[in-house]
């Protein structure tokens, strides 16, 4: 309520100031379409601006505070989105607030509804698609750097502990929503899909950190979540299928599985036959871009073909990355993407906190108290169900199973990933959403000091 | 006439192939806004990769005969475009071609108008977007790569070379368009403001590629490439300044110089003041890609700030680039912008030509032959007058005066940026904007093996 009032103050402040003189002559001299143009250009760049300062500033507390800067973006999103200050307004229906328009205005000379139908056409327009180039360039990346001799040389100790990781969640979260909460089908599988996810991004980075990457149990968790990531994004594409046709047919979750397995497959296979001769081909081309461009439209292409068959997008972009991952331009490619995982992605991060409504977790109201309950459910699955599989992990010689178990806690962004598409889809209501990222929130939260204290006590063990 | 019927048969055989499995039922089963959707994803992985693989086949072929990429990437827009195969439609009113509306209905399971509408809102919405999105971070790379300090070194030579060849080609360009072809004072001034243009990208490139570019010549000419460029921009200010206001008022011209002058002060003093101390800040916080995305959020502000003192966006880059170049950072932001420049520039030189319409250039229209005719004076002034500027070279040292005439010969991608905005701001006649391209790629292509022989001879000499 202060807020609000603060900020309406405000409004009628900037609504106040004098014009900066050029715009005085522009709002008189310039044609209707022409004051459109304008604002439409400083309204995405105002944007851009608002969406990277509120990204960094956030990423660098949550980092200061000694967590992955992923958390702060998302809470960037809170902060700057449908749950704070309705800058960022990216489901239908939403208004930009008014003091914002105001700043508009004043920089641009247009009116409040050109404004108004400026943030909720174009604008949307451009973020959402800034957002699905992020999550596609970031997918292409993890299959990019999913190596895949890595994963057949950790062997049947990765498979174990990645097939245990999927299946212990997603079961116990599947049939625990569905008779603890009596969920629907559709937002169960969503949401025990999103239990099955390892952050591969988040894992490495942290045992990185901490020094730990090089030990039999990195070496584990790492294939583990190379393997994860494929089993949870043919999870991701079953949920979304089933999602979208609307009912559960058998011969249809089969025909997905079956095409899910053949495109992955048949990635693998691109990856040995065609992956290295296109690149020997790209890099033969004079441009020196050839590779990256090369690169794209192959990303391109593999997504139409996923989308053809009936698979989601992100699954090409994931293939894309496989298949040309383990060749001599691989890290040519890694290091060309960062740049566009730096700033796409972040929008993609920051958008999925700007679309999550927080203030349904309101304590007054009974149906958000089910959504907190639903919330606490999910991470005590996700945490137990992850360190439950590293028990399960197939070998004689002596491992340190709770390190295993807990370096694959982690959700990060491909749990992520899973609340932004099912919420696309409609599938999932407004709380089961909430407790879906408040489960990703929790568990990235989590995983980095309990992963420093037990591969500590090894250390002493040893 | 051939190819139409070509298509029309393709379009024919397109729309009887038998869907694939799960589109049928998608198309059974999904909703009309699901549909959309799809279809919109199709399409805008489809349209992009026609623009890549146009780009690159194009830009491999120009290379191959001895030509600048970006040539190619014109081309590619020449022949994707509204002159070719109307796949990419930039313009109000145009339609996509049939048999890709056909092949588009094929993956989507859309109707006809729902294509078309996707392809003349959200489509040509994010390709625009892109577009403008690599003009910006290409002048953002410009600005960082022009070494102030470098360009004090060469000191007058430079500055009288720059200056001769802006005044010589605008003054000769703009009072022969006057005078000769009767054309209004604001093309007059687009088409004269195009001819000033030097491509620091290109001449650099070429001067690298043949092994001058350590030469006196080549500093001169680098130098003077760089104040050209900051002279240019400041004359397009001016040009779209003048074309937005409608009337040339002679408060307003002096208004945008004196701005357009303490921008780019401005920015040369930030450079000193601010520059490092901003980048130092980026550098000691934790994200990876700080600097990255500092550096792109100053961009946004300072091009909000050039718009709303009345200057151009892409000013704003050039200027933010300006302020961050010889930084301890420049190196690493001129990499990341690399792999952004590599893919979104792209889009904005194929959309540069697949705007254009070449059709007009028929010879049997007497409105046409004039537009060729203006195409070789701009010619004829564009290259007459650089050679002209490397002969006021002010120096007592004996130096290869037609080698730096010759160097600065190439319009490149900044007479490409004139020719783009002078058509978007209306003030352009089709066939004015034709001359002015082909004025660009002649340049462009007649400069490299110009370079090459006038070395030579050099190299003969001493």
């Amino acid at each position: 309520m202060i807020w609000t009032a603060a900020f309406s103050i405000q409004t009628q402040l900037i609504a106040s100031l004098p014009l900066p003189l050029p715009m005085m002559l522009a709002a008189s001299a310039g044609t209707e379409g022409e004051t459109y143009a304008k604002a439409l250009a400083i309204g995405i760049t105002l944007i851009t601006a608002v969406v990277f300062i509120a990204a960094q500033v956030f990423g660098e507390l949550t980092v200061l505070i000694g967590l992955p800067a992923v958390l702060g973006e998302l809470i960037a999103g809170f902060v700057i989105g449908v749950s704070g200050l309705h800058l960022l307004v990216l489901n239908d229906g939403d208004q930009v607030a008014g003091w914002a328009v105001a700043v508009m205005q004043w920089f641009s000379g247009s009116d409040t509804a050109t404004i108004q139908e400026i943030f909720a056409g174009p604008v949307k327009i451009l973020l959402n698609d800034y957002a699905a180039t992020g999550v596609a360039v970031l997918l292409f990346k993890i299959g990019l750097e999913a190596d895949l001799k890595e994963l057949i040389k950790v062997g049947p100790q990765a498979a174990s502990v990645a097939v245990a990781g999927v299946l212990l969640p997603f079961v116990a979260g599947f049939f625990g929503l569905s008779a603890l909460f009596n969920l629907g089908t559709i937002p169960a599988i969503f949401a025990a899909a999103a239990l099955t996810a390892t952050s591969i991004g988040i894992t490495s980075r942290i045992m990185q950190d901490i020094g730990v990457l090089k030990t039999t149990e990195g070496q584990i968790i790492l294939g583990a979540a190379v393997l994860d990531d494929i089993l949870g994004i043919a999870i991701l594409a079953v949920a979304v299928g089933i999602a979208e046709h609307g009912t559960v047919e058998v011969a249809d979750v089969l025909g997905i599985i079956v095409s899910a397995t053949l495109f992955v497959l048949g990635a693998i296979a691109l990856n040995k036959f065609f992956g290295p001769r296109y690149i020997n081909f790209l890099d033969r081309l004079n441009n020196p871009y050839s590779v990256l461009i090369g690169a794209i439209v192959f990303l391109s292409l593999m997504s139409i073909v996923a989308q053809a068959i009936g698979l989601e997008a992100i699954l090409g972009c994931f293939a894309a990355g496989i298949v040309l991952g383990n060749t001599q331009a691989t890290h040519t490619l890694e290091k060309a993407c960062e740049p566009l995982v730096a700033l796409f992605a972040t929008v993609f991060f920051v958008s999925i906190g700007a679309k999550t409504d927080l203030t349904v977790l309101n304590l007054a109201n009974p149906e958000s108290r089910i959504g907190l309950i639903i919330a606490v459910f999910l991470i005590v699955v996700a945490i137990a169900g992850k360190l439950a599989a590293g028990y399960c992990v197939f070998t004689k010689s002596p491992v340190n199973r709770l390190a295993i178990g807990t370096g694959m806690v982690p959700r990060g962004e491909v749990g992520l990933v899973f609340a932004g598409l099912g919420a696309a889809t409609g599938a999932l209501s407004v709380s089961v959403n909430v407790a879906i990222v408040l489960m990703v929130i929790a568990t990235t939260f989590v995983a980095p000091p309990m992963l420093r204290r037990v591969f500590a006590q090894k250390a002493q063990e040893a």
